[in-house]
């Protein structure tokens, strides 16, 4: 039988995982550790609060460190764990309190990730940025005030969302990407191009297929050398201010050390109980690796909501219980200058990866019915394993409903539709909000007809 | 072998069937009547030709006449049919150019429904309306010119929606529903209330649980009187125009003098097939009667979005073809004052109707995170079967992301999941569009404890 369980970190997955564990566990001994002072909070929001869209950075602290007694849940914060003993199951940590010892039957990982650092020369300056903690955020959101131009390097999400905050706040931005679009690692080339163009239009400045070689400068940035991957000009782009968001690694060496196994996508390796290869041990968020909802290949979520599914499990799980999780379909979305940006499941990038064949129903479509004043266009594609025709992956662009028609291609992938199925369905319908025949089913029309069904 | 085919009615489901027939069989002969001058248009935007969000009555018609000889389908337009002899498979109709005489070896019905006339005195009078045609919505879109006071009897979708289009236009109107809410054939009474209120803070004056008992005037309207059918306080409402929105009937009579059976629902009765019980014979769109997709109990649509699907069905079998159709679902959808109304599937009172027992999950939930400024209220509703747990039914309002979200119950209705399904829905997630558990999860959540799933 369980009776205390250890949480390595206090992030959405850490801090999901204790509480899941606690509503189906009254009795377990629960402890709870982070090394940031900070209990769960939000960190997709944190490009947010400097734009001033989300009003105080404290705004994004969904699980207040005082509300942990309430939960009987003794929670570590400014606290590292050091050192973990297998044998006795016993973790030391080492925090603002001094040192803390506490036993466990049950471990649960949630270190998360951590910021790659690109090879740029450099990057060993002031006012050099990631986006990773509040911190960070605090640190960005008084850098808005003082520099004029920054240069962003990495045009994915948190690039992204990041370089319209300040542009909002009134900063000349560049972002530089070393692919050939920005946001490949969550939609085709074509979406991303339209991306583009709607940001550039807004007054981005985005730089792809382009390498930032060094960052000048003495203590502080002066500029940011680029090279044009195509081209091999070399740019030279004045900048006070660097942000480098180039991807994120699993934090996994606390695990390591006691032998958890890590897979091949760099994250620790669990089963579809979110335990790793050590029994009561579990894993789940952006440190751990389970598998891809479609082919069942290894993958790493990387999104709150993958993370807090996962916790919930891992959770319940080290409390004693016994529940499972489908693999992750990867449904993702973000808003930049108001256009809505979706994909879920396979895209062409990653089902050549996966070694899967598949077939594309595309569509530009109207939001509305073309006789109703007001419709946006919005482009939809649809993808199908090209030997079932089974619904498998989707993306939407558009300034309206494009994230919430995404969760239905989600939904369909999660129930294994196919083309036909997805033709069949019986969107709502009103001339204020959309068309008899959604752009989803059309898309599903045109794949149909390729897939011979 | 079919060599030709008859469809009777030109609006949505007769003009789809047509246009399906052609598309699966490039040598079938096609003849389409319609009674109206006009050719397929959309009669879910007349409403918006008043308000103007419509610009031009025009703009609705989706299939000009002069199209369809290109599609080699003769089309009769203000054209009656008057008799169809089944035995020697003739049509006969009587048009503006005389009389028509087509053989037939396939006919679709497609003659929709009509609006039917309460029983309230001093209904023949000028200035009184019901908006069914084009015709219809220009008479109304002058009389918003003139009337300052207008009594729309009955707030079911058409009423409502008529009535934001009037008050968009000037006029002060009055909403008199028979039944204690209004929309009920949609929407539960709770929903119903946050939207009564919604549209009286922006102007509207409602009156339910009160009949409209006669129309006073002249030639025209002088006033309407009204009964409070709980209180019995009689009530004198002054109006220059009336408009009567009290429901529709399917138009069977045609098809009735050939032979072709009616349902319980009034409306023809069609198989998964589209139909009826005279083979060769077919019927789609408002003037059939169907299934229900979760009970199998007889249902009629009274919605675009399933007249195409079963027109779809009822053309490509007419041209020969043998496609089915799975029951309709009733995904519906409005707008009002910004405030979106979506329901799906069974509701209670449905339900009861159908003799099931349903669990209920509700959450008042946000549109998204709550650090994020500018999140707004959404009511979520979903039902289930209490003996499986099956998701059979949901309701949204908001003012937005409502529709959408419904789309998801609907996919999930249609693909057989349950609670706990929908519990481990994998929905998408940014702080400027929605929440890690979306209010659709946590509404599964709610029903799943109940359920004890």
């Amino acid at each position: 039988m369980v009776e205390s369980i250890a949480v390595v970190g206090c992030g959405a997955a850490g801090a999901t995982a204790a509480m899941q564990a606690r509503k189906f566990n009254r009795d377990v001994t629960i402890s709870i550790f982070d090394v940031e002072p900070y209990s769960q909070y939000s960190r997709c929001g944190l490009p947010y609060t400097i734009s001033g869209k989300v009003a105080r950075v404290e705004d994004l602290v969904l699980t207040p460190p005082a509300s942990w007694a309430g939960m009987k849940v003794q929670s570590h914060l400014s606290t590292k764990v050091t050192s973990i003993d297998t044998s006795s199951r016993r973790l030391t940590a080492e925090g603002v309190g001094g040192s803390v010892t506490v036993d466990y039957d049950a471990l649960v990982f949630a270190t998360g990730a951590s910021n790659t650092a690109p090879p740029i020369k450099g990057l060993d300056k002031k006012r050099i940025y990631g986006l990773k903690t509040i911190d960070d955020a605090r640190a960005l959101s008084e850098e808005a005030l003082k520099a004029k131009r920054v240069v962003v390097i990495g045009g994915g999400l948190v690039g992204m969302e990041l370089a319209e905050a300040l542009h909002e706040r009134g900063v000349a931005v560049t972002i530089v990407e070393f692919l050939p679009n920005i946001l490949l690692a969550m939609i085709d080339s074509d979406m991303a191009e339209i991306v583009e163009q709607h940001c550039r239009e807004r007054g981005l400045t985005i730089m792809t297929s382009t390498a930032a070689t060094e960052v000048t400068g003495h203590e502080t940035p002066k500029s940011v050398i680029v090279k044009n991957r195509v081209t091999e000009e070399v740019t030279e782009l004045p900048a006070e201010a660097v942000i480098v968001a180039a991807g994120a690694r699993p934090n996994t060496r606390l695990a390591e050390s006691i032998g958890v196994q890590v897979g091949t996508t760099r994250g620790i390796k669990v089963n579809d109980r979110m335990e790793t290869n050590l029994k009561g041990v579990y894993a789940c968020g952006d440190c751990a690796e389970h598998v891809d909802f479609v082919t069942k290949k290894p993958a790493v979520g990387g999104l709150g909501t993958v993370a807090v599914r996962q916790a919930r499990v891992a959770g319940i799980n080290a409390a004693g219980g016994d529940v499972r999780i489908a693999g992750i379909v990867g449904a993702k979305v973000t808003k930049l200058f108001g256009l809505e940006i979706a994909s879920t499941g396979l895209s062409e990038d990653s089902a050549k990866r996966y070694g899967v064949e598949l077939v594309k129903g595309s569509v530009k479509g109207i939001t509305k019915p073309p006789y109703f004043i007001g419709g946006k266009d919005i482009k939809v594609k649809t993808y199908y394993l090209k030997d079932t025709g089974k619904l498998v992956g989707g993306q939407l662009v558009g300034v309206e409903d494009a994230a919430m028609r995404l969760n239905v291609l989600t939904m369909g992938i999660q129930t294994g539709i196919d083309a036909a199925q997805l033709f069949d369905f019986e969107n709502c319908y009103a001339p204020a909000v959309c068309d008899t025949w959604d752009p989803l089913v059309t898309s599903a029309d045109a794949a149909k007809k390729r897939l011979k069904m």
